[in-house]
């Protein structure tokens, strides 16, 4: 029988992992709880009706079709039995396996409020973004109606909670649907009259990037009408808005739309991995790993993604998608090289920069020694996007979807959609928590 | 004041009556439930995985935002106060009307049996498509884990109710999917090896349409492995299959997806019509309008599109979307006429042929008095959905999507979305029902 590599997860770890191990004599079986790989930088863009859906995700098994060793699980993996080295799948089903990498990255953490959630969704999935996009337009819609001017500001007030790039970029959206694209759709307001508020409890945004391009990306965002307000810090959100807290002073804004940037908590598969196998975690629940990736004492066992925690000269890898990917095919590296009873060098992050856009024609890029700003690196973030997603097939689709909304200043996929789409009460105030898709 | 135009639902009708006002000396007022006009004919690529949500609509509000003389509500008519001219909205607001357009179409029919609803979802808005694609999708997932044959059989097996154009078009996309697009991705199932079954209670599938090409339609989708059943009614559809009715032959065929693609009820608002008016409704529910398209006695009250029940030279106008845009259309004509006080000829329904596809490089063809099929139909009907799209922003992603699918067999948007997409008990057998999005 062929060596059984078992892969957890079809995001960027895991699905670069199954690929690289095309070419090997063993069975890899891939199991997620979604049937698609989700583009998740470009998440964002569907959360603000730049792109469908479907325009960001790939059917796992589409992508993976013709790679004969490698077959695919709908399932979710709720156990790892580390001594039997099977996984128990929530249905009942038992994966054996002789190698495990797990993939199963990371979901947002609201710091001990969980009771925040439903006023202040986050992005990790399909059903977030398309969540957000329904919260945004309909906040729009229901002060296109409020005549009470204090409910009308509630309602054209969005708050970003979390200042990284994910916050930075859903602000600057915010910033350029309210500026231009829904300019010209209402009469009775104008959407450009809405404020933006950017949350960071730093000194400023993207605090690991240089100072410069912190300073660039605020500049950019005010240029959209976002107010960024740091060292603050949430400390509660309810229907109504949220209550900051800068240095002593505690302020409220009333907000009838609160987006959620900013905790991650690494996906329980590492509390069990934990609880199995001993290996510690960090605060942020991932799994410290070996310089190989595997747990410590579990050779078997490799850890990738936004799950792992690995530090690199003094620096912990960050969570980006280059690094979950250059994990995954170091993993499939390290099962050739032993299946070959090889030696392999341990993992090595190189780290080929960070972009975040700002609305049309304005980015910040941390390219090695590059610093820079402006359009230019808006045009590097497009190309480089563009290049990523290269190997999936959507690519052209979002050419076409970008160049069509850069030139008619449209965005094409603003659909209110959900449960309570077609229902009044969803016009009228704090229902936003109701909906659940 | 100007005069004041009110027009319900923004499809075909209500929209192109709106674009056809756009230079008229009067206030427009479009109101619909959705925040986005749906391309309608195309929904069931949507249900198949062949398009995104967002590709076959487009947001009401920027449709229409150069039209300074027309505003958009997102509400629901709740009830139309004759005496007042003016309608109530759901959340409570009245709209005063001059000249109102009733264009809240159609949706789907049980023909008394309401509790089939939850085991045959019909096809005629985003949710439904997307509810569709999933339960379609999981039905594979499923068969790829049963290893009980007879539950594999039923969850490899589809029934179609209905073969008119949406009941054939779903029965060959379905085909489509199971002999060609999801050919690889399996391992333990072939999908080829589905049974999908066309249900049909006349003798022939598209039963208004010429002999001829209800047989072509038949060898296409008998190309596809789709069995159809002619002269069958269904008398019951539970979670696990479907009761037929054959002559004096009763049988079950045990399937985990049902799909509805049989009967039409007209919007609610044709009912409060006649409640309030008295005018008279056909057997579906819709309205019997003169041959301007208003209301008998009341000239101020116009209904178009699906709603509205017309007969021409003896045959009914079907409600398909050409009929309802040239319906669109004459109530703009007739509201112009008489703010101008001239006189307009009756409506008249221009028959430009009807088209249905049966998967790729299939179609069938009745235009005028030129019957067709195969090969050329399908160009025809491709070209004449990028024509009637081209308006619509969204023309030029769907060409993309086209193109790309049909070179790579492939379909981009095979999401399995909502609530319960990501939990396991979706796996098990007949928990579709409990899909609310």
């Amino acid at each position: 029988m062929k060596h059984q590599v078992v892969i957890l997860g079809g995001g960027f770890g895991g699905l670069y992992a199954a690929q690289s191990l095309k070419n090997t004599d063993a069975d890899i079986t891939v199991i997620d709880r979604r049937n698609f790989h989700l583009f998740q930088p470009l998440l964002y863009q569907v959360a603000t009706g730049g792109l469908s859906p479907g325009e960001i995700a790939s059917p796992l098994r589409y992508v993976l079709n013709r790679q004969k060793n490698t077959k695919v699980i709908l399932g979710e993996a709720v156990d790892i039995r580390v001594a039997d080295r099977s996984v128990l799948l929530k249905d009942g089903a038992l994966v054996p396996y002789d190698t495990l990498i797990v993939a199963t990255g990371a979901t947002h953490h609201y710091f001990g409020h969980p009771e925040w959630a439903a006023f202040a969704p986050g992005l990790k999935t399909i059903e977030d973004a398309t969540e957000i996009r329904t919260r945004i337009l309909l906040a729009f819609e229901r002060a296109e109606k409020d005549t009470n001017p204090a409910d009308r500001r509630a309602n054209l007030t969005f708050v970003v909670v979390g200042g990284g790039p994910t916050g930075v970029e859903l602000a600057g959206a915010l910033g350029e649907i309210s500026r231009d694209t829904l300019r010209k759709d209402f009469r009775s307001i104008n959407p450009a009259e809405a404020n933006i508020f950017l949350i960071e409890g730093e000194s400023r945004v993207l605090p690991p990037w240089p100072p410069a391009l912190s300073k660039a990306a605020v500049n950019s965002l005010i240029r959209l009408g976002v107010q960024t307000r740091t060292n603050t810090r949430v400390t509660g959100i309810d229907g109504d808005g949220v209550i900051l807290q800068f240095g002593e002073t505690s302020t409220r804004i009333s907000a009838k739309t609160v987006l959620w940037a900013a905790g991650v908590q690494a996906s329980p598969l590492g509390t069990i991995l934990s609880r199995n196998t001993g290996v510690q975690l960090d605060r942020a629940g991932r799994v410290l790993v070996e310089p190989d990736l595997s747990l410590p004492g579990h050779p078997e066992i490799l850890v990738v993604g936004d799950l792992a925690s690995i530090t690199q000269d003094g620096k912990p890898v960050p969570g980006v998608a280059p690094a979950a990917i250059q994990q995954g095919r170091h993993a499939a590296a390290v099962v050739e090289a032993r299946l070959r009873n090889r030696k392999l060098k341990p993992f090595h992050y190189l780290d080929k920069g960070s972009l975040a856009t700002i609305g049309r024609n304005h980015a910040v890029a941390d390219i090695g020694p590059l610093h820079f700003s402006g359009k230019i690196a808006w045009l590097a973030w497009l190309f480089i996007h563009l290049l990523y997603i290269v190997e999936f097939e959507n690519r052209l689709l979002i050419v076409v979807q970008w160049a069509y909304d850069y030139f008619t200043h449209n965005r094409g996929a603003r659909l209110i959609t959900g449960d309570w789409a077609s229902s009044d009460e969803a016009l009228g105030p704090g229902s936003a928590g109701s909906n659940k898709t």
